[in-house]
Protein backbone atom coordinates (compact mmCIF):
# COMPACT_ATOMS: atom_id res chain seq x y z
CA UNK A 1 0.00 0.00 0.00
CA UNK A 2 2.64 3.08 -1.60
CA UNK A 3 2.03 6.07 -0.38
CA UNK A 4 3.44 8.61 -2.70
CA UNK A 5 3.92 12.33 -2.01
CA UNK A 6 1.86 13.78 -4.69
CA UNK A 7 -1.80 14.57 -4.95
CA UNK A 8 -2.22 17.27 -7.18
CA UNK A 9 -0.35 16.54 -10.63
CA UNK A 10 -2.77 13.39 -11.60
CA UNK A 11 -0.72 13.06 -14.92
CA UNK A 12 2.42 12.19 -12.42
CA UNK A 13 -0.29 9.77 -10.30
CA UNK A 14 -1.05 7.96 -13.67
CA UNK A 15 2.74 7.44 -14.16
CA UNK A 16 2.86 5.80 -10.50
CA UNK A 17 0.32 3.96 -11.59
CA UNK A 18 1.28 2.40 -15.00
CA UNK A 19 4.52 1.56 -13.36
CA UNK A 20 3.09 -0.71 -10.80
CA UNK A 21 0.41 -1.66 -13.37
CA UNK A 22 3.08 -2.80 -15.67
CA UNK A 23 4.78 -5.46 -13.77
CA UNK A 24 3.05 -8.97 -14.66
CA UNK A 25 1.38 -10.42 -11.81
CA UNK A 26 0.69 -7.21 -9.99
CA UNK A 27 -3.00 -5.54 -9.77
CA UNK A 28 -3.94 -2.42 -8.87
CA UNK A 29 -6.72 -2.56 -6.45
CA UNK A 30 -7.69 0.99 -5.05
CA UNK A 31 -6.33 4.43 -5.75
CA UNK A 32 -7.05 7.66 -3.98
CA UNK A 33 -4.93 11.30 -4.13
CA UNK A 34 -6.04 14.23 -1.86
CA UNK A 35 -5.08 17.57 -3.42
CA UNK A 36 -4.80 19.21 0.30
CA UNK A 37 -2.43 16.22 1.48
CA UNK A 38 -0.80 16.36 -1.60
CA UNK A 39 -0.48 12.36 -1.62
CA UNK A 40 -1.72 9.23 -3.22
CA UNK A 41 -1.94 5.77 -1.92
CA UNK A 42 -2.29 3.03 -4.32
CA UNK A 43 -3.45 -0.49 -3.21
CA UNK A 44 -1.98 -3.34 -4.91
CA UNK A 45 -1.50 -6.85 -4.35
CA UNK A 46 -0.34 -9.92 -5.95
CA UNK A 47 2.47 -12.57 -5.67
CA UNK A 48 5.58 -11.67 -3.46
CA UNK A 49 7.89 -11.33 -6.03
CA UNK A 50 5.37 -9.24 -8.44
CA UNK A 51 4.99 -6.90 -5.61
CA UNK A 52 8.37 -6.58 -4.22
CA UNK A 53 9.49 -5.43 -7.95
CA UNK A 54 6.22 -3.29 -8.26
CA UNK A 55 7.39 -1.46 -5.15
CA UNK A 56 11.10 -0.92 -6.66
CA UNK A 57 9.45 0.38 -10.48
CA UNK A 58 6.95 2.66 -8.08
CA UNK A 59 9.75 4.06 -6.42
CA UNK A 60 12.02 4.77 -8.93
CA UNK A 61 9.52 6.45 -11.13
CA UNK A 62 8.77 8.79 -7.95
CA UNK A 63 12.23 9.25 -7.26
CA UNK A 64 12.51 10.72 -11.37
CA UNK A 65 9.16 12.91 -10.79
CA UNK A 66 8.94 13.96 -7.50
CA UNK A 67 11.07 16.60 -5.19
CA UNK A 68 10.27 17.27 -2.04
CA UNK A 69 12.74 20.40 -1.95
CA UNK A 70 9.60 21.87 -4.16
CA UNK A 71 6.77 19.89 -2.40
CA UNK A 72 4.32 20.92 -0.08
CA UNK A 73 1.20 20.14 1.35
CA UNK A 74 -0.65 19.48 5.03
CA UNK A 75 0.53 15.89 5.34
CA UNK A 76 3.65 15.22 7.04
CA UNK A 77 6.46 13.61 4.37
CA UNK A 78 10.33 11.90 4.23
CA UNK A 79 10.29 10.02 0.38
CA UNK A 80 8.68 11.10 -2.83
CA UNK A 81 7.57 7.63 -2.30
CA UNK A 82 6.89 8.06 1.45
CA UNK A 83 5.56 4.99 2.98
CA UNK A 84 5.92 1.58 2.02
CA UNK A 85 3.81 -1.19 4.55
CA UNK A 86 3.42 -4.41 3.17
CA UNK A 87 0.07 -6.05 4.07
CA UNK A 88 -0.81 -10.27 4.15
CA UNK A 89 -3.88 -11.02 2.37
CA UNK A 90 -5.50 -14.00 2.44
CA UNK A 91 -2.77 -17.11 2.50
CA UNK A 92 0.24 -14.98 3.34
CA UNK A 93 1.29 -14.14 6.77
CA UNK A 94 3.39 -10.91 8.93
CA UNK A 95 6.13 -12.74 8.83
CA UNK A 96 6.02 -12.97 4.58
CA UNK A 97 5.23 -9.33 4.45
CA UNK A 98 8.65 -8.57 6.42
CA UNK A 99 10.67 -10.55 4.49
CA UNK A 100 9.46 -8.86 1.53
CA UNK A 101 9.37 -5.21 3.26
CA UNK A 102 13.25 -6.19 3.41
CA UNK A 103 13.91 -7.37 0.32
CA UNK A 104 12.52 -3.64 -1.52
CA UNK A 105 13.99 -1.69 0.78
CA UNK A 106 17.47 -2.98 -0.14
CA UNK A 107 16.77 -3.26 -3.85
CA UNK A 108 15.54 0.42 -3.04
CA UNK A 109 18.58 1.23 -1.72
CA UNK A 110 21.14 -0.36 -3.54
CA UNK A 111 19.76 0.05 -6.99
CA UNK A 112 17.85 3.26 -6.52
CA UNK A 113 20.37 5.10 -4.34
CA UNK A 114 17.36 5.77 -1.54
CA UNK A 115 17.64 5.13 1.88
CA UNK A 116 15.45 3.37 4.08
CA UNK A 117 13.94 3.45 7.66
CA UNK A 118 12.03 0.15 9.02
CA UNK A 119 9.04 0.21 10.94
CA UNK A 120 6.19 -1.47 12.26
CA UNK A 121 6.55 -5.17 12.06
CA UNK A 122 9.53 -4.67 10.15
CA UNK A 123 11.10 -1.97 12.72
CA UNK A 124 14.60 -2.89 13.53
CA UNK A 125 14.42 -0.66 16.98
CA UNK A 126 11.81 -0.45 19.17
CA UNK A 127 11.80 3.59 18.53
CA UNK A 128 10.85 3.11 14.73
CA UNK A 129 7.72 1.00 15.24
CA UNK A 130 5.63 3.59 15.23
CA UNK A 131 5.81 5.77 11.97
CA UNK A 132 4.92 9.28 13.52
CA UNK A 133 8.15 8.67 15.43
CA UNK A 134 9.97 7.49 12.18
CA UNK A 135 8.79 10.63 10.33
CA UNK A 136 9.02 12.97 13.26
CA UNK A 137 10.86 16.26 11.58
CA UNK A 138 9.82 15.13 7.99
CA UNK A 139 12.17 15.68 5.01
CA UNK A 140 13.37 19.05 6.10
CA UNK A 141 14.34 18.46 9.55
CA UNK A 142 15.45 14.71 9.14
CA UNK A 143 18.02 14.97 6.24
CA UNK A 144 20.21 17.59 8.66
CA UNK A 145 19.41 15.46 11.35
CA UNK A 146 20.47 12.35 9.90
CA UNK A 147 24.05 13.70 9.44
CA UNK A 148 25.21 14.90 13.21
CA UNK A 149 22.84 12.48 15.04
CA UNK A 150 23.11 8.83 14.49
CA UNK A 151 19.77 7.82 16.10
CA UNK A 152 17.97 9.54 13.46
CA UNK A 153 20.09 8.28 10.29
CA UNK A 154 18.15 5.60 8.07
CA UNK A 155 18.08 2.05 8.82
CA UNK A 156 20.05 1.10 5.35
CA UNK A 157 21.97 3.61 3.35
CA UNK A 158 22.64 7.53 4.52
CA UNK A 159 23.92 9.06 6.72
CA UNK A 160 22.49 11.32 3.71
CA UNK A 161 19.38 11.43 2.35
CA UNK A 162 18.75 11.30 -1.33
CA UNK A 163 18.80 15.47 -2.17
CA UNK A 164 14.84 15.20 -3.92
CA UNK A 165 13.52 11.96 -3.00
CA UNK A 166 14.18 11.80 0.70
CA UNK A 167 14.02 8.45 1.94
CA UNK A 168 11.34 5.50 1.88
CA UNK A 169 9.64 4.37 5.32
CA UNK A 170 9.00 0.64 4.58
CA UNK A 171 6.85 -1.97 7.16
CA UNK A 172 4.78 -4.81 7.45
CA UNK A 173 1.48 -4.51 9.45
CA UNK A 174 -1.74 -6.57 9.58
CA UNK A 175 -4.62 -5.16 7.27
CA UNK A 176 -6.23 -2.21 8.79
CA UNK A 177 -10.37 -1.88 8.76
CA UNK A 178 -11.57 1.72 8.66
CA UNK A 179 -14.88 1.25 10.19
CA UNK A 180 -17.47 4.16 11.36
CA UNK A 181 -20.40 3.54 13.44
CA UNK A 182 -23.38 6.50 13.19
CA UNK A 183 -25.33 6.86 16.14
CA UNK A 184 -28.93 7.94 16.19
CA UNK A 185 -27.96 11.29 18.23
CA UNK A 186 -26.68 14.64 18.11
CA UNK A 187 -25.04 14.52 21.54
CA UNK A 188 -21.27 14.77 20.83
CA UNK A 189 -19.96 13.92 24.57
CA UNK A 190 -22.20 10.12 23.91
CA UNK A 191 -19.62 9.71 20.81
CA UNK A 192 -16.36 10.83 22.64
CA UNK A 193 -17.53 9.44 25.59
CA UNK A 194 -18.01 5.81 23.54
CA UNK A 195 -14.24 6.18 21.58
CA UNK A 196 -13.31 6.56 25.04
CA UNK A 197 -14.38 3.54 26.04
CA UNK A 198 -13.53 1.52 23.76
CA UNK A 199 -10.14 2.68 22.62
CA UNK A 200 -7.42 0.17 23.06
CA UNK A 201 -4.73 3.00 24.50
CA UNK A 202 -7.54 3.05 27.43
CA UNK A 203 -7.55 0.01 28.07
CA UNK A 204 -10.80 -0.81 25.98
CA UNK A 205 -10.94 -3.37 23.00
CA UNK A 206 -7.35 -4.29 21.94
CA UNK A 207 -6.19 -3.19 18.32
CA UNK A 208 -8.87 -0.41 18.13
CA UNK A 209 -8.14 3.10 17.41
CA UNK A 210 -11.55 5.67 18.00
CA UNK A 211 -12.45 8.66 17.68
CA UNK A 212 -15.66 10.94 18.74
CA UNK A 213 -16.85 13.01 15.85
CA UNK A 214 -20.11 15.18 14.89
CA UNK A 215 -21.77 14.29 11.23
CA UNK A 216 -23.24 17.97 11.17
CA UNK A 217 -24.91 17.54 8.27
CA UNK A 218 -26.88 14.44 8.93
CA UNK A 219 -27.76 15.36 12.88
CA UNK A 220 -26.05 12.68 14.03
CA UNK A 221 -22.97 11.95 15.96
CA UNK A 222 -19.86 9.18 15.09
CA UNK A 223 -17.74 7.09 16.81
CA UNK A 224 -14.80 6.69 13.67
CA UNK A 225 -12.22 3.85 14.13
CA UNK A 226 -9.54 2.07 12.64
CA UNK A 227 -9.25 -1.72 13.60
CA UNK A 228 -5.66 -2.48 13.26
CA UNK A 229 -5.78 -6.22 14.31
CA UNK A 230 -9.32 -8.07 12.87
CA UNK A 231 -8.54 -11.28 14.08
CA UNK A 232 -7.67 -10.09 17.47
CA UNK A 233 -10.64 -7.79 17.81
CA UNK A 234 -13.31 -8.60 15.15
CA UNK A 235 -15.78 -6.16 13.45
CA UNK A 236 -18.68 -7.90 15.19
CA UNK A 237 -17.46 -7.55 18.86
CA UNK A 238 -16.76 -3.75 18.04
CA UNK A 239 -20.22 -3.52 16.37
CA UNK A 240 -21.71 -5.32 19.62
CA UNK A 241 -20.04 -3.54 21.86
CA UNK A 242 -20.55 0.28 20.74
CA UNK A 243 -24.24 -0.78 20.72
CA UNK A 244 -24.49 -1.82 24.32
CA UNK A 245 -22.84 1.57 25.41
CA UNK A 246 -24.97 2.99 23.27
CA UNK A 247 -27.77 1.41 24.51
CA UNK A 248 -27.14 1.95 28.32
CA UNK A 249 -27.51 5.79 27.11
CA UNK A 250 -30.75 5.18 25.40
CA UNK A 251 -28.84 5.96 21.95
CA UNK A 252 -29.69 3.44 19.28
CA UNK A 253 -27.40 3.00 16.22
CA UNK A 254 -28.09 4.48 13.05
CA UNK A 255 -25.99 2.49 10.45
CA UNK A 256 -22.13 1.85 9.95
CA UNK A 257 -20.11 1.95 7.10
CA UNK A 258 -16.59 0.29 5.77
CA UNK A 259 -13.92 3.01 4.55
CA UNK A 260 -12.36 0.93 1.25
CA UNK A 261 -11.58 -2.61 1.30
CA UNK A 262 -11.95 -5.20 4.06
CA UNK A 263 -10.98 -9.01 4.22
CA UNK A 264 -13.21 -11.31 3.10
CA UNK A 265 -12.36 -12.85 6.98
CA UNK A 266 -14.08 -10.60 8.75
CA UNK A 267 -17.34 -11.41 6.86
CA UNK A 268 -16.62 -15.21 7.84
CA UNK A 269 -16.16 -14.41 11.44
CA UNK A 270 -19.24 -12.53 11.81
CA UNK A 271 -20.81 -14.81 9.64
CA UNK A 272 -20.12 -17.88 12.38
CA UNK A 273 -20.31 -15.88 15.52
CA UNK A 274 -24.10 -14.12 14.88
CA UNK A 275 -25.59 -17.92 13.39
CA UNK A 276 -23.53 -19.68 16.51
CA UNK A 277 -21.94 -21.54 13.58
CA UNK A 278 -19.64 -23.70 16.24
CA UNK A 279 -17.38 -25.33 12.90
CA UNK A 280 -18.23 -22.82 10.04
CA UNK A 281 -15.06 -22.79 7.45
CA UNK A 282 -13.74 -21.08 4.47
CA UNK A 283 -14.91 -23.57 2.49
CA UNK A 284 -18.19 -24.03 3.15
CA UNK A 285 -18.53 -21.37 0.57
CA UNK A 286 -19.25 -22.21 -2.74
CA UNK A 287 -17.48 -19.74 -4.27
CA UNK A 288 -14.64 -20.83 -2.52
CA UNK A 289 -14.40 -24.21 -3.01
CA UNK A 290 -15.02 -23.70 -6.78
CA UNK A 291 -11.59 -21.23 -6.64
CA UNK A 292 -9.77 -23.60 -4.51
CA UNK A 293 -10.65 -26.38 -6.78
CA UNK A 294 -9.51 -24.25 -10.11
CA UNK A 295 -6.05 -23.59 -8.33
CA UNK A 296 -5.65 -27.63 -7.37
CA UNK A 297 -6.62 -28.02 -11.16
CA UNK A 298 -3.97 -25.73 -12.58
CA UNK A 299 -1.71 -26.80 -10.19
CA UNK A 300 -1.70 -30.25 -11.11
CA UNK B 1 -25.86 -31.59 -9.01
CA UNK B 2 -26.47 -34.63 -10.77
CA UNK B 3 -28.39 -37.61 -8.52
CA UNK B 4 -27.08 -40.87 -9.53
CA UNK B 5 -28.79 -44.68 -8.69
CA UNK B 6 -25.55 -45.98 -7.29
CA UNK B 7 -24.23 -45.60 -3.86
CA UNK B 8 -22.45 -48.82 -2.62
CA UNK B 9 -20.24 -49.93 -5.56
CA UNK B 10 -17.77 -46.86 -5.00
CA UNK B 11 -15.64 -48.24 -8.66
CA UNK B 12 -19.10 -47.07 -10.28
CA UNK B 13 -19.02 -43.77 -8.86
CA UNK B 14 -15.42 -43.34 -9.48
CA UNK B 15 -16.28 -43.82 -13.04
CA UNK B 16 -18.55 -40.84 -12.93
CA UNK B 17 -16.71 -38.55 -11.10
CA UNK B 18 -14.08 -39.23 -13.74
CA UNK B 19 -16.36 -38.82 -16.32
CA UNK B 20 -17.29 -35.61 -15.04
CA UNK B 21 -13.82 -34.31 -14.18
CA UNK B 22 -12.42 -35.64 -17.47
CA UNK B 23 -14.34 -32.49 -19.28
CA UNK B 24 -12.02 -29.39 -19.47
CA UNK B 25 -13.43 -26.71 -17.32
CA UNK B 26 -15.47 -28.95 -15.24
CA UNK B 27 -15.39 -28.68 -11.55
CA UNK B 28 -15.81 -31.29 -8.74
CA UNK B 29 -16.61 -29.67 -5.60
CA UNK B 30 -18.45 -32.22 -3.55
CA UNK B 31 -19.14 -35.84 -3.82
CA UNK B 32 -21.32 -37.94 -1.53
CA UNK B 33 -22.61 -41.84 -1.24
CA UNK B 34 -25.26 -43.40 0.84
CA UNK B 35 -25.77 -47.26 0.75
CA UNK B 36 -28.80 -47.52 2.47
CA UNK B 37 -30.14 -45.12 -0.37
CA UNK B 38 -27.88 -46.55 -2.69
CA UNK B 39 -27.11 -43.38 -4.59
CA UNK B 40 -24.44 -40.94 -5.19
CA UNK B 41 -24.66 -36.97 -5.61
CA UNK B 42 -21.82 -35.06 -7.03
CA UNK B 43 -21.89 -31.67 -6.91
CA UNK B 44 -19.40 -29.87 -10.22
CA UNK B 45 -19.57 -26.46 -11.63
CA UNK B 46 -17.97 -24.44 -14.41
CA UNK B 47 -19.00 -22.81 -17.80
CA UNK B 48 -22.40 -23.69 -19.53
CA UNK B 49 -20.49 -25.46 -21.82
CA UNK B 50 -18.20 -27.50 -20.02
CA UNK B 51 -21.26 -28.55 -17.41
CA UNK B 52 -23.52 -29.79 -20.55
CA UNK B 53 -20.86 -31.65 -21.45
CA UNK B 54 -20.01 -33.10 -18.31
CA UNK B 55 -23.48 -33.86 -17.58
CA UNK B 56 -23.89 -35.49 -20.60
CA UNK B 57 -20.67 -37.92 -20.25
CA UNK B 58 -22.02 -38.40 -16.69
CA UNK B 59 -25.39 -40.03 -18.52
CA UNK B 60 -23.26 -42.25 -20.95
CA UNK B 61 -21.48 -43.56 -18.11
CA UNK B 62 -24.35 -44.18 -15.44
CA UNK B 63 -25.94 -46.20 -18.84
CA UNK B 64 -23.38 -47.98 -19.23
CA UNK B 65 -22.86 -49.18 -15.35
CA UNK B 66 -25.94 -49.04 -13.78
CA UNK B 67 -28.90 -51.33 -14.37
CA UNK B 68 -32.26 -50.13 -12.71
CA UNK B 69 -33.67 -53.71 -13.33
CA UNK B 70 -30.98 -54.70 -10.62
CA UNK B 71 -30.59 -51.30 -8.75
CA UNK B 72 -32.81 -51.83 -5.03
CA UNK B 73 -32.43 -49.05 -2.46
CA UNK B 74 -34.66 -47.22 0.01
CA UNK B 75 -34.67 -43.62 -2.05
CA UNK B 76 -37.07 -44.02 -4.88
CA UNK B 77 -35.70 -44.06 -8.69
CA UNK B 78 -36.30 -43.51 -12.28
CA UNK B 79 -32.76 -43.37 -13.99
CA UNK B 80 -29.20 -44.09 -13.62
CA UNK B 81 -28.39 -40.99 -13.42
CA UNK B 82 -32.05 -40.52 -11.69
CA UNK B 83 -31.96 -36.55 -11.39
CA UNK B 84 -30.03 -33.63 -12.96
CA UNK B 85 -30.50 -29.99 -11.56
CA UNK B 86 -28.45 -27.02 -12.83
CA UNK B 87 -28.23 -24.52 -10.18
CA UNK B 88 -27.19 -20.94 -11.27
CA UNK B 89 -23.86 -19.67 -9.52
CA UNK B 90 -22.76 -16.00 -8.98
CA UNK B 91 -22.63 -14.66 -12.93
CA UNK B 92 -25.80 -17.03 -14.03
CA UNK B 93 -29.36 -16.69 -13.81
CA UNK B 94 -32.29 -19.05 -13.26
CA UNK B 95 -33.15 -18.63 -17.20
CA UNK B 96 -29.30 -19.88 -18.02
CA UNK B 97 -30.07 -22.66 -16.19
CA UNK B 98 -32.94 -23.48 -17.97
CA UNK B 99 -31.09 -22.98 -20.88
CA UNK B 100 -28.89 -25.99 -19.99
CA UNK B 101 -31.32 -27.82 -18.70
CA UNK B 102 -33.02 -28.21 -21.84
CA UNK B 103 -29.54 -28.42 -23.64
CA UNK B 104 -28.59 -31.29 -21.64
CA UNK B 105 -31.87 -33.22 -21.96
CA UNK B 106 -31.89 -32.84 -25.85
CA UNK B 107 -28.49 -34.16 -26.25
CA UNK B 108 -29.15 -37.22 -23.30
CA UNK B 109 -32.01 -38.24 -25.71
CA UNK B 110 -30.63 -37.92 -29.14
CA UNK B 111 -26.98 -39.22 -28.44
CA UNK B 112 -27.93 -42.04 -25.79
CA UNK B 113 -31.29 -42.55 -26.26
CA UNK B 114 -32.40 -42.11 -22.40
CA UNK B 115 -36.07 -40.39 -22.24
CA UNK B 116 -36.23 -36.97 -20.55
CA UNK B 117 -38.89 -35.41 -18.20
CA UNK B 118 -38.09 -31.54 -17.18
CA UNK B 119 -39.16 -30.29 -13.67
CA UNK B 120 -39.03 -27.48 -11.18
CA UNK B 121 -38.08 -24.12 -13.33
CA UNK B 122 -37.12 -26.56 -16.36
CA UNK B 123 -41.04 -28.08 -15.98
CA UNK B 124 -43.16 -28.22 -19.33
CA UNK B 125 -46.19 -28.76 -17.51
CA UNK B 126 -47.69 -27.39 -14.01
CA UNK B 127 -48.10 -31.02 -12.60
CA UNK B 128 -44.30 -31.99 -13.34
CA UNK B 129 -42.87 -28.83 -11.31
CA UNK B 130 -42.35 -31.03 -8.45
CA UNK B 131 -39.79 -33.69 -8.24
CA UNK B 132 -42.47 -36.05 -6.27
CA UNK B 133 -45.02 -35.87 -8.96
CA UNK B 134 -42.72 -36.66 -11.73
CA UNK B 135 -41.06 -39.51 -9.84
CA UNK B 136 -44.23 -41.36 -8.55
CA UNK B 137 -44.38 -44.76 -9.81
CA UNK B 138 -40.67 -45.10 -10.13
CA UNK B 139 -38.80 -47.03 -12.66
CA UNK B 140 -40.93 -50.03 -12.03
CA UNK B 141 -44.35 -48.40 -12.36
CA UNK B 142 -43.58 -45.69 -15.06
CA UNK B 143 -42.05 -47.69 -17.69
CA UNK B 144 -45.44 -49.55 -17.69
CA UNK B 145 -47.35 -46.36 -17.23
CA UNK B 146 -45.68 -44.39 -19.72
CA UNK B 147 -46.92 -46.35 -22.35
CA UNK B 148 -50.46 -46.59 -21.76
CA UNK B 149 -50.67 -43.28 -20.26
CA UNK B 150 -50.44 -39.89 -22.40
CA UNK B 151 -50.20 -37.98 -19.02
CA UNK B 152 -47.02 -40.33 -17.81
CA UNK B 153 -44.76 -40.40 -20.96
CA UNK B 154 -41.34 -38.18 -20.94
CA UNK B 155 -41.43 -34.82 -22.19
CA UNK B 156 -38.34 -35.88 -24.42
CA UNK B 157 -38.47 -39.25 -26.05
CA UNK B 158 -40.04 -42.01 -24.90
CA UNK B 159 -43.27 -43.27 -24.85
CA UNK B 160 -40.81 -46.10 -24.01
CA UNK B 161 -37.91 -46.29 -20.98
CA UNK B 162 -34.56 -46.85 -21.94
CA UNK B 163 -34.81 -50.84 -20.67
CA UNK B 164 -31.98 -50.42 -17.83
CA UNK B 165 -31.43 -46.55 -17.49
CA UNK B 166 -34.95 -45.69 -17.43
CA UNK B 167 -35.17 -41.91 -17.76
CA UNK B 168 -33.71 -38.53 -16.51
CA UNK B 169 -35.26 -35.77 -14.59
CA UNK B 170 -33.60 -33.10 -15.96
CA UNK B 171 -34.36 -29.47 -13.66
CA UNK B 172 -33.13 -26.06 -13.15
CA UNK B 173 -33.87 -24.39 -9.87
CA UNK B 174 -31.69 -22.18 -7.48
CA UNK B 175 -29.64 -22.92 -4.63
CA UNK B 176 -30.56 -24.61 -1.71
CA UNK B 177 -29.05 -23.73 1.61
CA UNK B 178 -29.51 -26.85 4.21
CA UNK B 179 -29.54 -25.51 7.66
CA UNK B 180 -30.02 -26.52 11.41
CA UNK B 181 -30.91 -24.49 14.42
CA UNK B 182 -30.31 -26.58 17.53
CA UNK B 183 -32.72 -25.56 20.47
CA UNK B 184 -31.37 -25.49 24.03
CA UNK B 185 -34.15 -27.89 25.20
CA UNK B 186 -35.62 -31.53 24.59
CA UNK B 187 -38.93 -30.67 23.79
CA UNK B 188 -39.84 -31.49 21.12
CA UNK B 189 -43.03 -30.40 20.93
CA UNK B 190 -41.62 -26.67 21.12
CA UNK B 191 -39.63 -27.89 17.98
CA UNK B 192 -41.99 -28.67 15.39
CA UNK B 193 -44.54 -25.86 16.63
CA UNK B 194 -41.46 -23.51 15.55
CA UNK B 195 -40.95 -25.79 12.44
CA UNK B 196 -44.86 -25.30 11.24
CA UNK B 197 -44.97 -21.33 12.79
CA UNK B 198 -42.43 -20.49 9.98
CA UNK B 199 -42.55 -22.93 7.20
CA UNK B 200 -43.85 -21.29 3.46
CA UNK B 201 -46.58 -24.37 3.65
CA UNK B 202 -48.19 -22.59 6.70
CA UNK B 203 -48.07 -19.39 5.39
CA UNK B 204 -44.82 -18.44 7.82
CA UNK B 205 -41.83 -17.40 5.67
CA UNK B 206 -41.35 -17.63 1.82
CA UNK B 207 -39.37 -20.45 0.60
CA UNK B 208 -38.41 -22.10 3.79
CA UNK B 209 -39.33 -25.90 4.22
CA UNK B 210 -38.74 -26.82 7.90
CA UNK B 211 -39.46 -29.85 10.51
CA UNK B 212 -38.73 -30.45 14.02
CA UNK B 213 -36.59 -33.16 14.90
CA UNK B 214 -34.95 -34.86 18.52
CA UNK B 215 -31.13 -34.84 18.45
CA UNK B 216 -31.07 -37.50 21.32
CA UNK B 217 -27.58 -38.25 21.42
CA UNK B 218 -26.50 -34.31 22.65
CA UNK B 219 -30.30 -33.82 24.71
CA UNK B 220 -31.92 -30.91 21.74
CA UNK B 221 -34.32 -30.60 19.36
CA UNK B 222 -33.64 -29.05 15.98
CA UNK B 223 -35.69 -27.16 13.35
CA UNK B 224 -34.49 -28.63 10.20
CA UNK B 225 -34.89 -26.30 7.41
CA UNK B 226 -34.04 -26.09 3.47
CA UNK B 227 -34.07 -22.52 2.32
CA UNK B 228 -35.37 -22.75 -1.49
CA UNK B 229 -34.29 -19.15 -2.10
CA UNK B 230 -32.00 -17.49 0.46
CA UNK B 231 -32.54 -14.25 -1.72
CA UNK B 232 -35.90 -14.15 -0.81
CA UNK B 233 -35.69 -15.66 2.70
CA UNK B 234 -32.05 -15.09 3.87
CA UNK B 235 -30.78 -17.22 6.48
CA UNK B 236 -30.11 -14.52 9.05
CA UNK B 237 -34.12 -13.85 8.72
CA UNK B 238 -34.19 -17.18 9.59
CA UNK B 239 -32.38 -17.19 12.80
CA UNK B 240 -33.47 -14.02 14.08
CA UNK B 241 -37.46 -15.14 13.39
CA UNK B 242 -36.53 -18.80 14.95
CA UNK B 243 -34.93 -16.84 17.69
CA UNK B 244 -37.48 -15.13 18.23
CA UNK B 245 -40.01 -17.78 18.75
CA UNK B 246 -38.06 -19.86 20.61
CA UNK B 247 -37.56 -16.92 23.50
CA UNK B 248 -40.88 -16.56 23.24
CA UNK B 249 -41.10 -19.87 24.73
CA UNK B 250 -37.79 -19.22 27.09
CA UNK B 251 -35.66 -21.78 25.27
CA UNK B 252 -32.12 -20.01 23.91
CA UNK B 253 -30.14 -21.19 20.66
CA UNK B 254 -27.26 -23.42 21.39
CA UNK B 255 -25.66 -23.49 17.71
CA UNK B 256 -26.48 -23.60 14.29
CA UNK B 257 -25.33 -25.70 11.32
CA UNK B 258 -25.05 -25.27 7.51
CA UNK B 259 -25.28 -29.06 5.79
CA UNK B 260 -22.98 -28.45 2.85
CA UNK B 261 -22.33 -25.90 1.10
CA UNK B 262 -23.75 -22.16 0.73
CA UNK B 263 -23.35 -19.35 -1.64
CA UNK B 264 -20.98 -16.35 -0.71
CA UNK B 265 -23.80 -13.89 -1.15
CA UNK B 266 -25.56 -15.05 1.75
CA UNK B 267 -22.50 -14.39 3.85
CA UNK B 268 -22.40 -10.67 2.27
CA UNK B 269 -26.42 -9.99 2.89
CA UNK B 270 -25.94 -11.15 6.46
CA UNK B 271 -22.94 -8.99 7.30
CA UNK B 272 -24.91 -5.97 5.71
CA UNK B 273 -27.46 -6.48 7.65
CA UNK B 274 -26.28 -7.56 11.01
CA UNK B 275 -23.73 -4.27 10.75
CA UNK B 276 -26.87 -2.20 9.38
CA UNK B 277 -24.32 -1.53 6.12
CA UNK B 278 -26.75 0.77 4.05
CA UNK B 279 -24.10 0.46 1.47
CA UNK B 280 -21.82 -2.38 1.51
CA UNK B 281 -20.99 -3.90 -1.86
CA UNK B 282 -18.97 -7.32 -2.33
CA UNK B 283 -16.22 -5.46 -4.23
CA UNK B 284 -16.10 -3.91 -0.53
CA UNK B 285 -14.20 -7.21 0.09
CA UNK B 286 -10.53 -7.34 -0.96
CA UNK B 287 -10.19 -10.70 -2.32
CA UNK B 288 -13.54 -10.31 -4.72
CA UNK B 289 -12.06 -7.23 -5.58
CA UNK B 290 -8.51 -8.78 -6.41
CA UNK B 291 -10.40 -11.42 -8.10
CA UNK B 292 -12.40 -9.26 -10.71
CA UNK B 293 -9.13 -7.66 -11.13
CA UNK B 294 -7.81 -10.32 -12.36
CA UNK B 295 -10.17 -11.87 -14.32
CA UNK B 296 -10.25 -8.38 -16.43
CA UNK B 297 -6.46 -8.55 -16.68
CA UNK B 298 -6.84 -12.28 -18.17
CA UNK B 299 -9.83 -10.97 -20.42
CA UNK B 300 -7.66 -7.90 -21.78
Amino acid sequence: VPNFSEGRDLKVVAALEAAIAGVAGAIVLHRTSDADHNRSVITFAGSGDAVVEAAVQAAAVASGLIDLTQQRGVHPRLGALDVLPFVPLEGATLEDCIALARRAGERIWQELGIPVYYYQAAALRPDRVRLEDVRRGQFEGLREAALIDESKAPDLGGPRLHPTAGAVIIGARKILIAYNINLRSTNLAVAKEIARAIRASNGGLPAVKALGLPLESRALVQVSMNLTDFEQTPIHVVFGEVERLAAERGIAIEESEIIGLLPRKALEMAFAHWLKLPVFEAANVIETRLEQAMELKSVS
